[in-house]
């Protein structure tokens, strides 16, 4: 069951919202999805966009600016909600676990197991949902913002052939070793194991991997996270250790908001659309 | 007393809030200020942008997209808080009047008359207050959406000289025609009456003008609240029967939303840098 929520005029094709039945989540999903105006001469590659904590579907889509970018060049945007929701779904106190902190992964541990499954749910479930669409091509970028950005890269790396290309905002790269990953993982993936390294970039990274796909990485200098939860630094030495491709930009001045994400989210469209061209 | 609250680099700029004494409004006043990276050769010319009901200094700032075009031209965009805010401010039920709904008039009935006062505010103590900081030229231009396109259009019409450019998105042309204005203006303004005409776009335009600044507006055709509160027909032949230079695109599937906004903010900031340059 697809409801659509929303439904609004922009930039010559339609910014919708819809809310469709998770199976894997076990309950009920809101997407956020622009369709730009080349959908009307056929289908169109589709750039997923993972937002960070506390963000909901309407993050992205209110914030950040892309639908110009993606009306250029012929690109759908699809921007999930960032966990499971709803009355039935577990949470906890603090914004950093339980709904609106799914942390892209498969939950193992009571009470989360049942509904936090936002790794199939990306992998599988939404883009089975997006395509059958007939506007949507099976050509999948993914790019993603702080919890997010984590949530890209890492199933980009995890998922060889799936993805054209993946970039990230201010991503999590290291989240066995930082204060979010640490509270996360542990709660939804219990005692630290090998587990918690499937969902870390930085060890997939230093792992043996069938496929080396470059990583764009945008990080401001004055974020207020950067030393306590982000640390490029550990990625940019991994990548270099085995030699993965990646270009990190390190900007001076900019922060962790959306004013960041739209100051350069252009640039990232478009590198997604040349890969998928 | 001046305290930066927000402070975020955006395009190259800077997109900062402020909150400033306002004595004209008799409360703390929230404005949004984006500062382009040209501000560091000088003095740059200023776009005020009026928001519509309900919306702070945040909606403009953080939605519509508007600073890569601010950055692209070398403007400032000034964009303030709706009404007077807080405690010791009156208010009403609804969200079209009172806090959140100042309809940039001057109220003379009680008890609105000690605040609500955002007519004097927009023309002079706003600017005035801009125009201390020296990377604020005087050269200026008006926008606004809605509740806040009325605002531009007739703060613009009534102040000869002071503005080089006026746009609008959705404005509410004829406030004594339309509900909204109505409400509002009975209770700010009190029974209908000459005073109604000087805040009304249509009746301005009627009337004798020193000087007939051409109007550029742009109106949703699937817009919510098209007939029954913006009626544009209403501006338009008030603009023919006056030979009021009026462009008026009417846009097919837009809405009132800030997505239609951000569709066609570029061409409006094109349009008042090339007045204001």
């Amino acid at each position: 069951m697809t409801q659509r929520i929303e439904h609004h005029a922009c930039f010559g094709g339609w910014q919708d919202v819809y809310q469709h039945r998770s199976e894997v989540l076990d309950c009920d999903m809101r997407v956020g999805v622009y369709y730009p105006p080349q959908v009307a001469h056929g289908p169109c590659p589709v750039l997923y966009w993972l937002s960070g904590l506390t963000c909901t579907e309407q993050n992205f889509i209110t914030k950040a600016g892309a639908q110009r970018y993606a009306a250029e060049h012929g690109i759908i945007l699809v921007a999930p909600d960032t966990s499971p929701r709803g009355e039935g779904v577990p949470d906890a106190d603090g914004y950093d676990l339980g709904q609106g902190a799914g942390f892209y992964v498969n939950a193992t541990q009571a009470p989360w197991s049942r509904n936090f499954r936002m790794y199939d749910y990306i992998v599988d479930e939404l883009p089975a949902w997006v395509e059958s669409d007939p506007a949507a091509s099976s050509v999948r970028a993914i790019s993603g913002h702080s919890m997010g950005g984590h949530g890209a890269l890492m199933i980009a790396l995890r998922n060889p052939g799936r993805y054209r290309s993946v970039s990230a905002f201010s991503p999590i790269v290291a989240p066995s070793q930082v204060p979010w990953g640490e509270k996360a993982f542990s709660a939804y993936l219990g005692e630290r194991s090998e587990a918690w390294k499937t969902y870390d970039t930085v060890e997939l990274i230093a792992g043996d991997l069938s496929e080396r796909l470059p990583l764009k990485i945008d990080q401001g200098e004055a974020d207020e996270f950067l030393d306590a939860q982000l640390q490029p630094q550990r990625l940019a030495e991994s990548c270099a250790a085995r030699n993965h491709p990646l270009d990190l930009k390190l900007r001076s001045g900019y922060d962790h908001s959306y004013y960041f994400i739209q100051s350069f989210i252009g640039e990232h469209v478009a590198y997604h659309a040349k890969a998928m061209a």
